[in-house]
């Protein structure tokens, strides 16, 4: 057992399953707020690996500020068309002259975010429906802490920062984050008429659920009117099932409740996302790193798509204490409700932290000391392996929003 | 009493106050974030009082989505400059024709944006040391919601929507609140050395709270090393004798701790803000409608500076919610923490929220029905007179970050 | 035989073929200033042919103000990196909102655009190398001119401008402007390693010709320096090659001569155009109208590119008069040089210019009265087709750079 | 007498005087090109003396691409107000790092624009109406060529260039000139009602001159539209007046012709400009060097405004070939039109030109011998001096557009 300084705790509070009034919220892919996470992210992995690749060492760069502005568009059944672009900005800076190499940061972060539009958003013709540009400042060179081929070093904090995270989802945060999720895919795949953009916002009380769907259609693939009724009938029986596979509770789904079809208002875009009509976006300002946004539990502010992997405190603990918190609920029996904290300290190791505190809340038949050993262990190696989550991210195996 | 739906129950949490670990939060005036927070919400007055004046109510605009991109400077004792100048781009829509009449809402930005900068950041030239440019979509026209001279209606929600407030403020809240406050103001009237740039982190565990202060200072009025040093210190005694006034526990105070004075590795700025030298910004990612980033308590992931304060429900219910919260605590003895929730229900008038509800720990000798039904009536009160959040933003009363 | 002003008179100088001292230029399609007119000028198309296709007429325009910002670049042999992108801003107006329709302008013109650069410019990867901006404004609705598909007027002057077009080409001219079309056709079909920007200079003095040719090369297709200097020698060869099919005098060509072999100063790029690194660029900074810059001719300081084809008088005025000029040499014998000017009348039609002036240099054997019916009935059947030369421009016929 | 390679001939034309058709324009300094050449070259002229007083020479810069994107204005008579702002984007690359100091090349530019558009364009409020954006990349270094405090070289050419200039300015070419200069100096003086655009274009044929005035007028002090008319009115008859002092010919001056009084459509700005609305401007669209667009004489196509003064051979020969004409005119009697060609030869240095030609009308009674002594022993003394062309254009002393 280590020295690091970690703690198992009641929570003073009921599990978020047993309380009155939840309230969940995910950004589908194709938000304008999901879209600039995903270009950030997109970005600093490229850079990232390049600079792997390049210098054989992850150098300085933070590219967590991307500004979306909205465009105009004129949908209309079986295909309308874009008017004005959206126009999307990425904001950072990065190292581009190490030891008398320069690095193409601006060309890597172009690259990046058109790679990952034209994978996860191919409605989008980039260039053409969506202008992207870009303003990097220079980086400061070396990051003091090493992150590169041969060698690897834990970092030090070098700021207070913190980190949380959850496990086990609540019903209705399963049933939020899997429709979105498989909305996107097995739907999607189906039917080319549901476009990237979808807001799933679940609100249960006491046992009952009710799902909200927002959901922007694509008109080349909408007949008419008949046929849009019919899609959105079909996201809300889709959604409907989903939902039946997380909980025995009833829940209610209403999609595209904002419509008016009698006067033809309805959620049509051209692209499957709002962006191209009004509505702006900027990183940090959907999803919490576990892809949710739920009021009832502790968040971190900190916009985690973006940030250096290897010496941002805040996105690596908000990424490490979700990572323990659900390696110890696969683990460990017994546990309702866990939530990890981590609170860095400046100046020393970030696997040494300020304090890991861990709240649990626990089936009736179980004491703490029972599980207490084994999630110590388990939060230990978490902060022990702390590195991994940085190679885990720069190889695009965990997501952040 | 109306047939609002309120609901007054206990918490199922100790009082952050006495809970073990509390973390706390304040990004100072000049923090590129709360730069960002502060133009969005003064375009969004602008905007709101020129409709009032030009078209009698409030038209449809939004523009919560400034992004700041950092400049380059070279600092100097004595006085340096700033290299490459900031880039402020306001980003939203607003409606500009309206009934046969322009409304030029893009010089309406610009002018509220140079307006705020010249009085809450003085040292930053407008146009030199800062270019702000706009980017400003063509609003829908008319809101279905009236808010205008001669009348105003309750607005309908047409989203699902949530606020929350808290109140009182615990100690080491109140201490990061003050300390920021009164630095830029008391401590910066005194002290032109001090910039705005002023980030303050508290954390308390048990009975110890320490204060981090990150304080940006401001090269024109500091002489050489020990000068910066001592003022340094100066601010440390000034945040140390603030926190004495808030609290009775042991308070250590740190300023500017990843400073190296050996090497000449200090917070030495041009324009006392980080945003001239690679800090980037934008709305939303700093502090909550009541100035602080409290992990400890629920929190809303709304960007509340620059929305539309007539019919955006989360800016008008994460203000009310807080009003509320204050209203109670000064006006109900015995409340030692408590939280207000307002959840929307679309498509009904917003002083009618889907469900109210406070939830309260209270002293020991109190007991819930002592004052449940003055909680009921403050509540009740603060949703039927939902319109004056309205008014209130619209005059500049209220702050949102 | 018209009523229209045409005069033709002997010229008041000596043909440009006769004088000491000649100067002729022309930037190759590569170059930043060409990049910027011919994308102007396809935007400037593309927006009237979409025009033609919704409507059935042309609206009002007018696009001849593409900006380029140069990138950087790390050129290297056998292929190096664009490490900044160019910035390419798109500048005019439009009409985007005609009875009941919204035409994408900036959609079309971004279109246009991309189509442009991948057809002439294949090195360049649209959207990372090159990032292309568009800042449209609202054109006035309605031209009081009508170009239409089913009527098409001649429309009136609403200026008082200048056209001016020469025939024929001296030899000089003939060699410059053919030497940079074949280099960039023949050549480079062969050579890969030849880029876009090729910009050549011809000076006469007496019957000595100096022709110096700055050819960018891509270093994808450069192994070496020996590679190069063979490559710059090739060009050289080519380019004497050519000069001889035009013209008996000595020909002197110069290649990339501000080059240093020995420390590797050389023109080496990545994309074929120092766009990539260094060289800004803008509409209407480089050749005339005919393709070529001549200060021993008279020239017109009119953007042709991506001026509106129906009603600006300038852009029409120095087709026509080209146009008319190279008709008159093809048709009509004796003729050295000769000059037309068109110069317009506000308030009346086009083809009724207030003076359309004719000057020519003759043969020794010939008289103008031997000429002037022939040349007059040419002039006056040009004004009479007008609207012809917008047909070819519309249709892409006619080259504006 | 030196080695310069100096010819003086006679023209082979006739005097512009004497020609038929004449024809000239100039652009006012409130003209959207010309607000781009201003700016561009006091961009230009403050970097250069910046480097002067910070490195004790001026080093590698380039500032000749400042792109002005028209705003929208909604004028009324006794004062309106701007709309959208209009954007300019200041391009180019200045070198920003030099012997270890840093040269804020950027800010230095932003300072430049506001102080030349406040003390020329008072009308435009900075930052409000307009937005000054810059885009400078790095430039190379040091100057081959130095100009520094202590010593000054004469630079070699590093390009083929040509700069021509003429003496003295006919008539037609006075009247255009100082109409516009008296316009905006005398007559702006007592009548705030004329904005700074003013457009002169003059038309001479045989002894009938022409003056046509396009007067951007100011809404603030045009109380009516009888009072437009008034204005208008008075522009002409102050232009006629001025017109007198430079010819005897006959003289007709229209001013707005344009305008449509019945139906309110008149030439009427709340800024002085017509970039308020929809008149894009860029650097080198305009006047050539000697302020004036003159068709009938040999034209240079470089942008002078803007460009290095130190080594720009392009902008250094177009001024000089320009104070060269005029010196000899002032000087030597019995000239009626000179034109002097100054051509640069790569490789060696400017101040001896491949060939400086000067060809000459002469009075009847004068003949080439009697003053071909005086002006080559002018033109010797203008290129043994060419460097203090460069110390006027850094002092401000010379004009460029």
């Amino acid at each position: 057992m280590s020295e690091r300084n970690i703690r198992v705790e009641p929570i003073d509070r009921r599990a978020v399953e047993d309380q009155e009034v939840e309230i969940v919220e995910r950004k589908g892919i194709g938000h304008p707020d999901s879209i600039c996470d995903g270009i950030a992210e997109s970005v600093a992995g490229a850079l990232a690996r390049e600079y792997l690749e390049r210098v054989g060492k992850v150098l300085h760069f933070n590219t967590d500020e991307t500004q979306l502005v909205a465009g105009e568009a004129a949908p209309a059944f079986g295909g309308g068309e874009v008017v004005d672009p959206i126009y999307l900005l990425i904001v950072g800076r990065a190292t581009k002259h190490y030891e008398g190499q320069t690095i193409p940061t601006e060309r890597i972060a172009l690259s990046a975010a058109r790679e990952y539009l034209e994978s996860e958003l191919p409605q989008l013709v980039f260039g053409e429906d969506i202008v992207v540009d870009v303003k990097l400042g220079e980086g400061s060179g070396d990051l003091q802490d090493v992150f590169g081929e041969d060698e690897v070093h834990v970092p030090m904090a070098n700021d207070t920062s913190f980190g949380v995270g959850h496990a086990p989802l609540s019903e209705t945060e399963q049933i939020v984050y899997n429709a979105e999720r498989r909305l996107n895919e097995e739907f999607a795949a189906e039917n080319p008429a549901l476009g990237t953009d979808v807001k799933i916002m679940g609100k249960r009380e006491g046992d009952e659920i009710d799902v909200t769907v927002a959901a922007a259609m694509v008109d080349a693939h909408i007949d008419d009117i008949d046929d849009y009724v019919t899609t959105v009938e079909d996201v809300r029986d889709f959604v409907a099932d989903v939902a039946t596979e997380y909980t025995d509770r009833d829940v209610s789904v209403y999609v595209n409740t904002a419509d008016d079809v009698e006067s033809g208002s309805i959620y049509l875009t051209v692209t499957g996302t709002s962006a191209e009509q009004g509505d702006d976006g900027s990183v940090g300002r959907g999803n919490r790193a576990n892809g949710l946004i739920t009021p009832n539990r502790s968040m971190s502010m900190e916009a985690t798509s973006g940030k250096n992997p290897v010496n941002h405190i805040g996105k690596i603990y908000n990424l490490l204490s979700t990572d323990i918190a659900e390696n110890v609920v696969s683990n460990v029996n017994g546990i309702r409700d866990l939530r990890v904290r981590l609170l860095s300290q400046i100046g020393r190791p970030i696997d040494q932290p300020h304090v890991a505190d861990v709240h649990v809340v626990l089936e009736d038949d179980v004491a703490l000391e029972d599980v207490r050993g084994d999630i110590e262990a388990i939060v230990d190696d978490g902060l022990g392996n702390v590195t991994d989550i940085t190679k885990r991210v720069i190889d695009g195996e965990l997501e952040t929003f």
